[in-house]
């Protein structure tokens, strides 16, 4: 049996139901409407083309109408903006967008791909200005880019610290711009913890990137050249990127009473059906289950909405779908970092008063001994009974994408903390260690789970040590010239067994190192000695990017 | 109570258990036996340092024997090897091998970490050569070195095609060796099926090694210089590297009575014990279970030795310890090609008369629009009933290292092919594709598993082809000139529909791609017009890898 199934949105989870359509069925009517030009376009690309580090702008397209209906039998139809559905009648009125004309279309199934679109806050002159831009399609691409060659501008102001914003960062520093970035909560990247993102942070000021953490923008002044700031600060600009979030595209679905989640996204079922079981949504237009926490949530990334566009085209042909929700696999590359993470962070947690234990671990990315190997910050979330793992972050040159995919995978596969370490992964000195990142993090993790060792976290120990605790720094003692725990006391490792009797034995003491191992060994050495031992999870260098995170320092 | 645990062996599994040891017991006497000078060293980074990749050679040594004693409290003693083990009063002879001075120590524990011993076969001419060396330690990567300094060759042999041999190829050929490499069988990388090997054979020959396979070494003459082959051929050397495989080191256990396995190995339980309880074995020197076949097998890899090393620490300390076998997750470089492997290939499978299906995809590393993306040549193979995953092979330039890893997690978790379209990973576009490698590889082995296309095998169609089956060239004529399967006719995909009616509609026809993705396309295309069309997995580009393994070809 012929159906008709109308798709609103051509771009990721829009264009990937249609082609599964098609494969599934060669008969189907499948027509596809697209208010903007171009459909399939590599949206995650756009801040690369305008750094030219992509430069034929043919690259962006990654399908063409004509291509998508020679191969896939389509009716796609771009310049066509979908205006109202008539549930009852089961079809949609389509206005073309540029004659104004308007006609119906009927539907068997409509399959909701709208998107998100860039939030535009109510700033004082923020839509007189003609040099503020979103970033969302080609035509936005399109302006930025002639926006530069036109004005040849020399300082640019990004509003928001997500990974657009930070990939704008990068992009427009590379074309030789002075760029500013505001962001107004304490840290960008907002599903890293905040010493997770201090790296960041860091590593963008050391890129020439000026960053304002904590301030919002409370207008735009003299036609966009000046940015002025709640602080009362004031930044020059000739280009402003708005980058401080986007709100699900659901103005269709709810005018035709459709049922809305959070944050005005459209509420789907398990099948990625809306309250009208006829009418499909996906992408980042919907409300999504977040798999750790069970909360609703909008998840606006690529991967989600070409996974369900694909399995609201099973569900149409009649195989079988159970759409489980998202772990919030990310990752961002920031210059010469790459930022990537899983599941939930510490915040999320503690928010939804989940328990969970922490670890943190600076393994390096590959064989120390072979060269261009850099420390990989990983930290490492977990349920405190069970070691269900909740979440992880990797800050690093290299390697960490590798193992926040092979973390997401032990997650959806239910392994435990205890199971990481005993993940065969492969070794050989270019790519890994005999103990990979994600073993030792298990490792680590495991040791905690086993009572082997107990941890205090870097937010936790200068208020311990202020109260009275004794804190041993068992580095080397040159390694403390570069910084050190204030009121720690230094006994390098390898001296700890001599003067184990200058050390309290009657109670809890604290150790600390430079990445967290000497600290776990020097903690069970102790222990052998009767001695109570809580280590300094991830070391100095955690500490230090915990307490600058703290103020916002970007030394 | 203070044990006293004995170690023979101080490299990988050895100092592994030493470490553990100590850090779960202050108080054991732990000490460990070493025959060689050095303990703890980088064995993996020999052939980088031969290579000059690695250029001090303080990096091989991780750990010195004053470090480790020092840290951990080890009783650490280089140049001692154990002769003999006395189980009925637990002690083990041990002779210095400086002086030829002999003694007793008596152990509670006794941890056999011997490591495994290059094979040196039976050749004429092999002993005498001054020329001839194998790379297992730091003393044979000194003599090779030195031979190299003081003698400057130009021209070197590598008989053997295995990890070992591939490194050192590159190696030489980095420091400007003409390099001739000698495989006996048919491929270089055993774990490899051979169309994936052949990806290897030309990128070596790309860079300059003369490869010569299915040959082997009869003679070696003219004090090493001269190496004749099975074949007669004679080939010149000035250095000659024997690196056909390494044997179990297992004389020792033997000449204790302890049960041996295959190729001689130590046989161990589910805790590492021998056939002793009081004596565990650890590293390249016991048997272990393939995961995947259930078969005894021998890995000789660092990934075991050091998982291995720390359970048996844990279990001597009263920690649970279930050591279930490998699957067999292998990585190599060789030049700019990354070849990593998990689980079990398809000769293996056959061999054992296990049921698998397979699919072969080329996606790309990360987005094709961002720089610098190259084509993950992914081979997947699994159940043909219940979806799981039996083994996975990725030869590429970029980003075979991380979907091996992700596949490998993804085994130890349980997951079938169906539940790889679900794993969740980074996406952005320097790192994957919305649709990672993994992502796609699950995507077509679920297809087949929901009999949504059929497919064939490289090693089948030209067969069907020569019986009189029609085959479908699906790709743009200008595909074509750079080969095509032999006897196919070609419609371009984007033709096919419009062409429909010049297809048989009562026979099954075959239909082939590039890389496989286009014919699924053709497959289900043709499905929908009642013609039945199966698909040759992986396209042309893993038909013409395959067949030109079977001519041993190189071009």
């Amino acid at each position: 049996m012929k159906r008709k199934i109308v798709i609103v949105g051509g771009v990721a989870g829009g264009a990937a139901a249609a082609a599964r359509l098609r494969r599934l069925n060669e008969e189907d009517d499948i027509i596809m409407f697209e208010r903007g030009e171009y459909v399939s376009f590599a949206n995650c690309g756009l801040p690369y083309y305008i750094g030219e580090k992509i430069q034929a702008r043919g690259k962006l397209l990654v399908q063409t109408v004509e291509g998508l209906n020679k191969r896939f039998k389509l009716d796609v139809r771009n310049f066509s903006e979908v205006i109202s559905i008539d549930r009852a009648n089961k079809k949609v009125r389509v206005r073309n967008v540029k004659d104004g004309t308007e006609y119906e279309e009927s539907y068997d199934y409509l399959i909701l791909a709208p998107g998100a679109k860039p939030i535009v806050p109510d700033i004082a002159g923020i839509r007189e200005a003609a040099n503020v831009f979103t970033l969302r399609n080609i035509a936005d691409t399109d302006a930025i880019t002639a926006f530069i060659k036109t004005t040849n501008p020399n300082r640019a102001v990004i509003i928001g610290g997500g990974a657009i914003g930070l990939e704008m960062a990068e992009n427009l520093r590379v074309r030789g711009l002075d760029v500013t970035l505001i962001e107004a909560s304490e840290q960008v990247m907002g599903p890293l913890d905040p010493e997770m993102a201090q790296m960041v942070h860091e590593h963008m000021v050391g890129h020439g990137v000026e960053l304002i953490l904590k301030d919002g923008v409370s207008a735009i002044e003299e036609e966009g050249h000046m940015v002025k700031l709640q602080s009362g600060r004031n930044v020059e600009a000739d280009l402003i990127i708005l980058a401080i979030g986007v709100q699900p595209e659901s103005t269709l679905a709810k005018d035709a009473g459709l049922k809305l989640g959070v944050r005005g996204s459209i509420v789907v079922n398990k099948q990625l059906q809306t309250s009208d079981p006829n009418i499909y949504a996906v992408g980042d237009a919907i409300e999504v289950t977040d798999k750790i926490n069970g909360q609703p949530t909008v998840v606006t990334l690529a991967w989600g909405a070409s996974r369900q566009g694909r399995l609201v085209a099973d569900h149409i042909n009649g195989l079988p779908v159970h759409f489980g929700g998202l772990q919030g696999t990310a990752i961002a590359k920031v210059f010469d970092l790459t930022v990537a993470m899983t599941g939930n962070n510490e915040k999320t947690l503690r928010k939804y008063g989940m328990p969970y234990r922490t670890v943190h671990v600076h393994p390096a990315s590959h064989a120390s001994y072979y060269p261009n190997a850099a420390p990989i910050a990983l930290k490492l979330l977990f349920h405190p009974e069970n070691g269900t793992i909740l979440g992880a972050q990797a800050v690093a040159l290299d390697g960490a994408d590798k193992r926040i995919d092979v973390i997401a995978t032990a997650m959806k596969g239910g392994l435990t903390v205890y199971d990481l370490p005993d993940l065969e992964l492969a070794y050989a000195p270019p790519f890994s260690s005999s103990k990979d990142p994600v073993n030792i993090a298990g490792y680590a993790a495991s040791n905690i789970m086993d009572g082997l060792v107990e941890t205090v976290q870097w937010y936790e120990i200068d208020e311990l040590v202020k109260a009275g605790a004794l804190l041993i720094d068992v580095r080397d003692p040159k390694e403390r010239e570069a910084g050190y725990i204030e009121g720690s006391v230094n006994i390098p490792l390898n001296d700890l067994r001599e003067r184990i009797d200058e050390l309290p034995k009657d109670r809890e003491i604290y150790v600390s190192c430079q990445v967290g191992l000497r600290g776990y060994l020097a903690a069970r050495l102790l222990s052998g000695y009767g001695i109570k031992a809580k280590n300094v999870d991830g070391g100095y260098k955690t500490y230090y990017y915990g307490i600058a995170s703290l103020h916002n320092c970007s030394k």
